[in-house]
């Protein structure tokens, strides 16, 4: 949580950190929007350890800049035309008004730097601005950063946002459901009341449409059927009518605009479900409950990716447990942390196990599934989940879990 | 255009580059979408001189990979199980892993990095891997990399991408001003048929669902009233009604997901505009109608923002050409390139300028403006245009701009 920064600055000996947010990428920087929000507002976030955290905002943004709460710092209080003047060159310009800015706001020491960049341009001047200010050491970490690890547990504001865009997630999926019900079969197709074919491609039209209206928004979301639904991030085939008794895999991860996420899958079989698809989803279900019922707060992630492992190939599926990779069985990890990434810290896997735990706070996904392609299906089910202050499990997904949507039509 | 990036290579000396595309960040990584579009596909692209580019990608994307026509190159054809049994810390994992990918792909020599990343990670990594490949230098480039000029001038299929967002982003803007014609005055606000107030909440739930019909998405569309349409990045207040005769700025810049941006904006006053709001409007059309008037293929993207500040400082308007910044008067450069980009080269600005000129297959927007916020107003007229490969001009942006909308509800 945010309240925890000093005291992780102080156990990592970081004196400062800066928050890259450049025009463009606000939407994609998870680091700098948990401090400004979903605003569009290009900057620059720094944090002294002990201080409030500041903003460097532009004049043109300065009403959006003052609903931030932060302290606010005028990015024109150190003069780029004078100091492009003296310094024509570009990137000798730009390190030498960073270097007045970090000396007069106190960023120097131990500093870390955070926010999403374009790869190049960030080099250039992060190298150049160390080579330039000896007394600035530039932390960089390549995972588990104190931000990462603040925004892996969620406070109350977090949660609250977190609980809504919930609800919201499984009122779009379940107005795709009326919509399936309300069809009928007809050569093997799933129809409208008018004869016409519902497609994939319509089904992802109902979805943008009743995620809009919700103001909410999804990259890529997967409506995958047959085998395409064994093929873990296939989106599915947008020209493709609907066929009943065949494995839908339907995974929606949304966010408020520039907000939180979040995540959940159902599979479906339209009408009947045949038996082999029914045992895999049985299975899926099975490992799900069991995760469930194991839940405990503090314990290591990696135990439930063990456990489901061990679940499915004593049903005689391959996992990622023995082979890797793996094309076919359970072919991925348990879940994620997710917030404002879709995937983010803690992770639910064995492969990238780094001791993480189920803290108070932390909202992670479980996702078991099964997939075989070469059979024409996949199975997968997901919920988020959220480890209260006190230590209990709440489900963020409120959406039932049946394998068959009848048709009524 | 896409076809210029081996000879920008050899004119650099680069041998090879590297575009991240890490997981989560695709939606806002214009270099990455550049090779695969706009896919949810994380993996790294990598193209050495004089060969094609290659994809990296996991084996759960290989639907999507295939689709993009680049080489492709599965991510376990290293084996990072084995790896990180050998390095069990994670960067030194990580560098080991691209050490032998780049070698055994020939990514040696001088290297440039692109692409959307996290600071910090991608800090670490490529410091790391620099320090562990003696054979391996990275070039960082502030700005004007070799992947910012070749994306700054637009190959046919993506100006014909750019025409469709273009005719999409003038439906929209036509049915909010067909919304608002539809209504009638009373007691100072505009009203619909049913005597309710229009907000302009309503008219952002009216873009967001006209965005969403179209496959269209807009991050921060501006609808700004009165004295916030005087600051130019104003949002404007969704609980407030629409008044007549009070300066509405309309920018609405949305791409097609994933994809290619139109940015667009107009000025309208509803049922009449005062005097003041008028003279100003008319003063930005007059610069408007000078800079198109001037337009020449080749000529420096600086002389038009020269001529702007000239025509606007003639006529008693403050600008940026002698204060900086500036709050009331013409207080931002004329325009900037865009494509996958909302803001990328060429910047069409004298602060900026790098010498940057109008070559066929640019796209640039031109947009003049005066802001009073003082005197509850702005104006702002913004087109997009794109300079033909046989040297013409031409107006992507297909809307008339007529200040005043005429009530007729």
């Amino acid at each position: 949580m945010k309240q925890d920064l000093d005291r992780l600055m102080a156990e990592r000996d970081i004196d400062a950190f800066v928050v890259e947010g450049p025009d463009g990428l606000e939407s994609a920087n998870p680091d700098y929007a948990y401090f400004v929000g979903a605003r569009h507002l290009p900057g620059l976030v720094l944090k002294r350890r002990g201080a409030p955290a500041m903003l460097l905002h532009g004049v043109m943004e300065r009403q959006a800049a003052a609903e931030t709460g932060l302290v606010l710092i005028p990015r024109d209080r150190w003069d780029m035309r004078a100091i492009r003047a003296a310094l024509p060159d570009p990137l000798a310009a730009q390190v030498e008004y960073r270097r007045q800015m970090f000396t007069e706001l106190g960023i120097v020491g131990r500093v870390a730097c955070y926010g999403s960049v374009k790869a190049g341009p960030h080099l250039a001047l992060w190298q150049a601005l160390a080579a330039r200010m000896p007394e600035l050491t530039v932390v960089a970490e390549l995972e588990g950063s104190i931000l990462d690890v603040a925004r892996a547990t969620k406070d109350d504001d977090e949660i609250a946002a977190m609980r809504r865009v919930g609800r919201k997630t499984a009122e779009v999926v379940a107005s795709v459901v009326a919509c399936i019900r309300a069809g009928r079969e007809r050569d093997g197709v799933v129809v409208d009341a008018t004869g016409e074919p519902i497609t994939i491609g319509r089904i992802r039209g109902l979805i943008g449409r009743e995620l809009a209206a919700r103001q909410l928004e999804a990259g890529h979301t997967i409506f995958a059927q047959g085998s395409d639904a064994g093929l873990p991030h296939a989106l599915g085939r947008d020209a493709e009518a609907l066929r009943p008794g065949t494995a839908i895999v339907f995974d929606i991860f949304p966010r408020e605009v520039g907000g939180y996420y979040h995540d959940m899958t159902r599979t479906f079989a339209i009408g009947h479900a045949p038996p082999m698809l029914q045992r895999a989803y049985d299975e899926v279900m099975g490992a799900y409950g069991l995760v469930i019922g194991e839940l405990e707060v503090g314990a290591p992630t990696r135990v439930y990716q063990e456990l489901v492992c061990r679940y499915f190939e004593e049903r005689g599926h391959a996992t990622v447990a023995t082979t890797y990779p793996l094309e076919e069985g359970y072919v991925h990890s348990l879940g994620h942390g997710l917030g404002l990434e879709v995937h983010e810290d803690p992770r639910m896997s064995t492969l990238n196990d780094r001791g993480e735990v189920l803290a108070p706070g932390t909202v992670v996904t479980i996702e078991p599934g099964l997939y075989y392609p070469s059979r024409g299906f996949g199975v997968r089910i997901e919920d988020t989940w959220y480890v209260t202050a006190d230590g209990q499990f709440e489900n963020l997904t409120s959406f039932p879990k049946d394998l068959v949507i009848p048709l009524e039509g």
